[in-house]
Formats: structure tokens, sequence, C-alpha cells
């Protein structure tokens, strides 16, 4: 008896359980369930599987390399620095070709500077003085150049003057400039080189064409018909990203170049294509205080007695932050079956929406929840529609799962 | 007939089946059962609606731009460099005001260094010798400055001694330093001006107080009634990062600075704020090997007769890295309704756990299985229930899904 | 009356709903169903918990700092040059020792340039001349390295020469080198000491070895026997990277060394150990324009009169980028259970999958369908299995959701 009641077991295991449905003949909201059904369809091959790529498994973490190189020269001319040439040497900050680079345009030139003692400059607040009680020996000028020394010094007949300091003397002279010096940097090219891998499908690629025409990389530049020319001419870029150039030089700024790769690798690799877009990363949201952006920088040198002196560059310009990044997708079977197994879990959230309409709202709701709706008592054995009134088939339903 | 066939096809596509629920009057599954269900209704409102925000689209990813500005001198007077006033051209490293910057707080010197022999430093064991042999011509000393010209250096009674070499002479004396050079570093202040932007939803936004109150930007620091003024006394930013700066300044270290956005864009922009925290990212785990930061650099002059020769200094100091991250969510219907899809799925999975309970785990659980499950078999016509016998009604289940 | 509606209302509140199964007896069915359910928890099991660790709470943000020192000297001996060392100063750009660094394994050097006018080098097409007239007086070469003075300039006899520029002169002599200067950088090493931290779980640790042995950390080299070593010979890293040192010194490239954190911090802290791998991200793609990696610097000097002149210094070498990423899990209810919730969810969408072929594509569907689907008119009465004919029952499956 007890190996006939496992076999049974065994072979109800192998039944098959499948949910018992009431048809409700109302066309309102079966309407109403296949629009919701639709909808979840469309939302499943529409959104997840044509646009977001559902099937695929993406990659977004992506090494990437780059190279930049700057080319151009400018010629000046000033009363200050005389007769002048600018190469990339000279204007490049710094020089390794890095992904940020910065452009000096615009620059103060503070020569000769040597630690000793001279008056601080006039528009520093903190600096200035009627006696020299007012210059405290050894305190620091705040946001000055240099330590007091205890005397105040003032023009012939003044009544006020600045603090003598101990500083690098002379001490910078604050203005603003008018015009930028090396305004021709809007015609400087920039060679941006970018290499990227993404290491989970293996898949390398830069963004300079596959071309044997060398005289074509050499000779081109990048716009919206050469798309995959990687030289940029820094004016177009400020352009493109909405500012002036000449506006720019004359106080500086923050540019950024961004290259996107968007790759789906089920397509061929010549389809996987960088896209460039440029925006100003300094808001010019705040005018008030030091807008723009410039640093200082200084060279120094030893004279013939071996005491340093340096000469101190206030330097305006651009800087370019070139910033990658990217996606790769390819087919996979596990994200689709998730997306679909979850596009049909969905279902049952719209067929229970759908009930809640078909037993509370209608008119008809009372009818049918009581056709959904089987009440069960253990105590009360009469209901007919029971097939398993026999205590013999409890373990035909156990593996009832 | 067959159009009449197809047409009630038709009509019965639009039929709604409903799964039909057997009412077990067992009220501690019951209550078990609206358990499970207020628990993930719980969840569901509260942690994936108001602390997860599911019903917005997020975007993690952030264009954003650092611009840094330190201001400060400092006044040192010591025996090897005499009376020499430090300012941010002097101790800051790289000068760009980058997200990365270096505040040199400490330096060995080590001036007039020429290509020439010498003898090595003692510190170092592979350049220590007794003969002429130990010191094999040409081989580069290990860990040490130059390259061995093949003669042992002694003093004049001494038995050892260390090997002559071909490096920039004199070599640097190893030593630790006692006392930071610039304590005073401690008081200098950093502008730290964050510019982000969510590409995604077009906002922009800096961390500077949008005022017109000039005066207040440039006398304002930092504080935690203070959080929206841009400018950091060093000192505190080691304080918050749990370290103690005259200890930081003596062997150097690393500091980040994070600045968090997160940004609720259905709430008004002035909303959006950044979050500073301040860590230290070089622990103190491994004191035995180069513990602290530094590093050395030359300035590189030529003397009349253009012979190069430089001054080697090893800077000790503290870099601190300005690291930008963020996140904005805006509502969105998409991630609203599949959030609130996933959660009503999650339904099945606690109706799953309750019908383990009533049909193994309880007293009467023979009886509900009894009910739940309707053994239908195509060899028995018998049974009464099923109101489908005629096989006519086939065509009016097609559209069953 | 009423108080016992509501009485009976509040109690069916907590009687349990669940849905009515048939069970075919139909074995293809079942045990495709069942093959359907061990796939999906086999997937639960197998991919979800074990592989992705699903029942863990992940943090992918990390803060990481790296620090990294260059260690050896090369000795050259040059007809240009002369004898000379070369020490860490020298030859690493920049010196700060960050995450990326640059070191100089070639380099051709153009010394004591000065503002001047000279011929134009013969190699930039846009600089050869026949008459005065092909140099345009002011324009720049484009592509070279100086403003034209008007001047074209020839050897005696010749017909062909090029424009005077004016410029930083003499100017640097095109060549490509045929031999690395500093061939033996493949001997250096570098230490890289990287701090991490992941925030969320307060978790810290560097990639040194927790040692006592402070001998060990300083003779110990990085191999695949000495993974926790943090000392690497640039050699091997170029050729764990897959390529040729020699090579690469020669023209240049860029070197990535990822170093990855996969911790899983249930288990014990000293499980959790950086991962490293090499790889070169500059691809030999277009080998047309700039392959390699180079770039050009100056040091500035000025002579007894204040004139300043300068060493350009093309330099040639190879840029390493440290790369750190990394991931957390900590066990955490929430994704387990969510994880679970997903699974069972997705076999809903397994039992939708077997309906369709029962009621579908087998043989006697017809009769399943029949047995599936319980049609319910509201007009009809009089169908018998419906034990909930009196209007009465309605209150007691309001709560039926």
């Amino acid at each position: 008896m007890e190996q006939v009641a496992w076999k049974g077991l065994f072979l109800s295991f192998f039944d098959y359980k499948t949910e018992k449905y009431v048809i409700a003949k109302n066309k309102k909201v079966g309407i109403l369930y296949r629009v919701v059904q639709l909808s979840i369809l469309a939302y499943l091959v529409g959104w997840v599987f044509v646009v977001k790529k559902g099937y695929q498994d993406t990659d977004t973490f992506l090494q990437s390399s780059v190279i930049t190189k700057l080319k151009g020269v400018a010629f000046t001319n000033t009363t200050e620095l005389g007769e002048r040439l600018w190469d990339v040497v000279d204007y490049v900050i710094p020089p390794q070709g890095e992904n940020v680079f910065f452009v000096m345009t615009n620059l103060i030139v503070t020569p000769n500077q040597r630690q000793d003692m001279c008056p601080e400059s006039a528009n520093i607040p903190d600096a200035l003085c009627h006696t020299d009680g007012d210059c405290l020996a050894g305190e620091a000028v705040v946001a000055g150049n240099g330590v007091k020394t205890g005397r105040c010094l003032k023009a012939r007949e003044s009544t006020r003057g600045t603090c003598e300091i101990l500083a690098w003397c002379p001490v910078e002279k604050r203005y603003k400039p008018k015009k930028a010096l090396l305004a021709s940097a809007e015609n400087f090219t920039v060679y941006i080189k970018n290499s990227i891998r993404f290491p989970k499908f293996n898949f390398s690629k830069t963004n300079v064409l596959a071309t044997n025409d060398e005289s074509y990389l050499k000779s081109c530049r990048y716009s919206t018909e050469h798309r995959y020319c990687p030289i940029f001419i820094l004016g177009n870029i400020v352009k493109w990203a909405g500012s002036d150039f000449q506006e720019m030089a004359l106080e500086g700024g923050v540019i950024g170049i961004q290259i996107e790769w968007n790759c789906d690798l089920d397509k061929a690799p010549s389809e996987c294509n960088p896209h460039y877009s440029f925006s100003r990363l300094d808001t010019k949201f705040a005018e008030s205080i030091s807008s723009g952006y410039n640093f200082r920088f200084a060279k120094y040198y030893q004279d013939a007695e071996g005491v340093e002196y340096r000469t101190l560059i206030k330097a305006y310009g651009i800087r370019f932050d070139v910033m990658v990044n990217g996606k790769a997708g390819k087919f996979n079977i596990i994200p689709t079956i998730i997306n679909i197994g979850s596009g049909l879990a969905l279902m049952g959230a719209g067929a229970f929406f759908c009930d809640l309409v078909l037993l509370y709202l209608i008119k008809k709701s009372n009818f049918y929840r009581g056709k959904k709706y089987e009440e069960v008592k253990s105590s009360s054995r009469k209901s007919l529609p029971t097939p398993s009134l026999n205590g013999n088939q409890s373990p035909d339903q156990l593996g009832g799962l």
C-alpha cells in the first residue's frame, strides 16, 4: 500500500497545476484589460527592448587614454615685453598633453622680483595705513603679498600710505587687462587622440579615423561634415560651447569637451563612433568673486652671485577638460530573460487593477465577486462542486507548489 | 456558420478572465497574509518611494569643474635659507588651481647640485665599502643617487667608507625634519569654486552663494554656520578630517575634500546644495615604508659658462584632492509605474508563502488542498462542476491569455 | 442588523483567499513546468545569489588616493650632452607622484634657443620657398615654429630654400631617434601606494602588506609570487601589458595600471585584496599620425643681461595611468528579499508559458481550456457550482484583494 502511495505522490509531482479562471462576460472590463496588456507589451517592446536595449549585457566601465597636442604660434609686440613669439611650449600648461590642458591667452608679467622690502599694493584694504602703528611688524597682510615690517610708507604730501612689507618685490600691479594678448589663439588647433577599451567585451577603438590617407589627418578640421577628424580649432570649440572666444580669452574660463562612446557591439565595430559635445563648465553665475580663470606661476632664476629672483606671471586663459564616458552593449540571454519575465510579472499588476474595477466599481460587481470567490468551510462537507471529498487524494496534491 | 464562430471568437477576446479564488475561512493564515501585504506596502511606500525616491528618474552623471585658489604668505628665518617669504607661487604645486593641489609645508633644500663625482650618502646600504672592489665601476647604487666610479672613499682612519659616485653632487643629506618650516600654513585659506551640471536635466549650479554682498564672499569662512561660503581655512579642513595639522605638516599626507550634490529637482533649485565632507586619504596603516607624502623636484639654472646646475628640493606637504559626485532626481512616470508594478508582483511571492502555510503547515491543510486543487482528467467526463463539456465553446476561449 | 454586517465584513477581511488551481494530469506539461521552475531556481540560487551575491548591499563608490614614487638612476654618454647622470627628478614629469606619471626614456634637446630670426625647418611644406614672395611677412607658418619675416633664405646655388622666421632660434631639428637614450629605465622601480575607503561601510585598506618586516617591503618586487608587494619594475609592467619596453621607450606610449578592489565584507578584511592588471592604452591603431607619446617642454634661463633663453626638450616616454576601481558588498536583508521576490515573480512568467502549451499546443488542449475557464453570465442564475447566490454574502468578500 505504502509503495503505491509513494508512487502516486511521485506521479502527481509531475501533474501540471494551472490557475482556474472565471470568464466574466463583461466587455468593458475585458477591453480595459486588453488595453492594459497592450500598454505593458508596448512598454516592454518599445521602451525596454528597442530604446533601452534590454536584451543586451552592458558595460559602462571604460578604459580611456587621452593624448592632446596643440599647434600654433602667435606674435605679440607690446611695450612691456617687446617683440615676442609664443609657441606651444610657452603657452600650454602643463606641457604633458594629458586630458586637461590650459591655453594661456593673456598675462600680466612682473619681472625681476626679489626677496626685499617694498610698499604693498594700494588696492589691498589691510595694507592701508596712516601711521607706523597701523603696520604691526611681523603680521601678514590679509589677502596680500607679504609680511609687514612695521613701517608706513607715504608719498610726500599724502596722509595715507601703504605698509612696507617683506615680500617678492616689486609686487604685482593690480589691473584688469583690457585686451587679450594672445587673441590669435582662436586659430590654434588641438589634436585629441582618445583610445578606449571596454575590458568586459575586449573591444578597443580610437577616435582617429582608420584611413590610409595621411594627408587627410594632417589637414582636416573637425566639423559636422568631418565627424571623424580629431583636430579641432580652439575658436570653434568655444563657439560650440556657446561662448565668445575673445571674451573668454580676456578673463579666462573652463571648457568641457565630452567624448561619448555609445557602442552597440551587436553591430559592426565601424558603427561604434565617438560623439563630441562642448560646454562651458564655469558658469558665469557669481560675477562677484574672481570670475573667469587665472592663476599665477613663476620662472625662477639665479644671478651671478647665486641670489634667486623670479619672473611672476599671472596667466589668464582657457582650461580644456576632455571627459570621456561610454557604454557598450552586447546581446546576452540573461538580461533578455529577466526583462521578459519582469514584463510579464507586471501583467499581474494589470490584472489586479482590472479585478478592482470588476469587483468593486461596476454595477454587477456583487455577482462577479460571488463567482470569483468560492467560499469553503472545513465544517460544511456538503458543498457540491469539490471533486475531492475522499481523504485518499491528499498525497496526490503534495507536490502542488 | 463559420462567420458566426469567428464573431464569437472576436467577442470572447474581450471577455475578462479573472482568477478564481477559494476563500479559506482560516483566520491565522488570513492575518498572516494581511501582515505580509502590509509589510510589502510599507516597504513600497516607505523605502522605495520615500527613502529611495523611486518615482524619480535619476542622473548620476555629473559635469563638474573645480577651480581652487590659495591665499596666504609665510615668513621663515632659518640658518640655511636666511630670511625668506613664501607666497602662493612658491608653495602651491602645480600652480594651475585644479581639483588636486599640494601645499608645501616643509622642505629639505640641497642647493648648487652639479653633475660631478662625490661620495654617496652613508645611509644607503649598497654604497658602503671596504675596498675599491666593493664599488663596481658603472654599476648604479641600489636605491641610491648615482653610478659608481669604482673608488671607495674613506675618512682618514676609518676602514669603512662609501663608494664614489657620478651624480648630482653634493647628494641630499638624509634626515627627518623635526619641525614644519611652514607651520603657519595652518591659517592659509583656499577658495574652492565648483560648478556642476546635470546634462540630462540641463540643470547647473555652483557652490558659491548667489548673493549681492561681495564683501561677504571675500571675508566669510566655511563653518557649520556658514555652509554656503566657499572659502576654507586649511587648518580646519585637516581638523575636520580628524588629523592634526602640525603633525601632518611635518611628514605630509593626503586629504580628501568630498563635495556631494544630492538634488531633488522636484523642489526649488535653491534646495539643491553641496554637502562637504573631509577625510584623510592616506591611511597611517603601514608606518614602516615612506609614510606621509613627499616628493622631490628641482629648479634648473645655468651659470655664465652655460653649465647646468640645480637646486634640489624635497617637499613635504599636504595634497588636497577635491572630489565631486552627485545625483539628481526628477519625477518621471516610467520609474513610478515600474516600481509600483514590481511591488505588486512581490505580493505574489507573499501569497506563495502563505499558500505553503495553508496547504502544508496547518492542521486542516489536507482539506484546503482538496479545495484549492480541482482534479480533472480527460477520460472522466462525469465530473459535475465543469460547465463547459460541449465541444462548441472552444473558440470562445481562444483568446484566453 | 447593520452591526452584524460590519462585524462580518471585518471578520471576512481576515479570511485568506487563495487561487483555485486545476490539476491537469498531463505529464508532458507537468514535466515542462518543473523544468522551468528548476531553471528559475537554479538561476536564482546560482546566478543571483552565488555569482552576483544578490544578498549583499553593494557600494561602488570608492575614495581612493594614489601615491607613486620612482627609484632608479641612468648614466648616458652622448656627443650632444656629454656624460650625464639622470635621476628621478630629471626624468619623472610631473614630480608630484600622483596617479599619472610620465617617465622620460628618450629626448631631443635643442639648447640655447633665443627669440631671433632664422630659417624654418626644411621638413615643413608651408615654409618652402623660391622667392621672397612665397614668404608673406607676418604670416605664421602652418604647423611650423614661427612667423615669416618676408625673406626666402637659400643655400648658395640652390633655387629652393626656406622662409626666414621670427621664432625661438635655432629651431628644433626634426629626426626620429633610432635608439632610446634612457634604455636602462627598464630596471627602474615604482612604488605604488593605494589607500582606499568605502564610505558606506566605513572600511579602509591599503595595498601595502601589513607586515612588521620592513626589509621585505624595501627589497620585494611585485610578481605572481609576491602579490602584496607594492613595488613594480617598469620593464615588467610593460611586459605584462603585452608590449616591448625598448620599442616603447623609443617612441613612447601610455600604459594603464588597473587596481581592482573586489571586497566581500562578510568575510575577514584580510580577504579584501587588490587585483592588478596592466594594459596598453594607446592602441597602435593609426600608425600614420603621431603614434607613440611625446611632448615638448623647456627650461627657461636668463643671461647676465637679463635676456631670456631656453633649452627645448622633446621628451619621448611612457605615461603610466594608475586607475583604481572597486566594489564592496555586505549582507543586507532588503536586497535579499527583493531578489527572492523577483525570482518568485519570474515563476509566474514560467506558468504563463506552460499555460500556452497546455491550452493551445497539445492534443487535448480544448478539454483543458474548458476546465481552466469557467464561464459565468449574470443572466444565467442557474449555474450550479456557485455557492454564493444569496445577496447577503456580499460584504463577506469586500476585503478580497
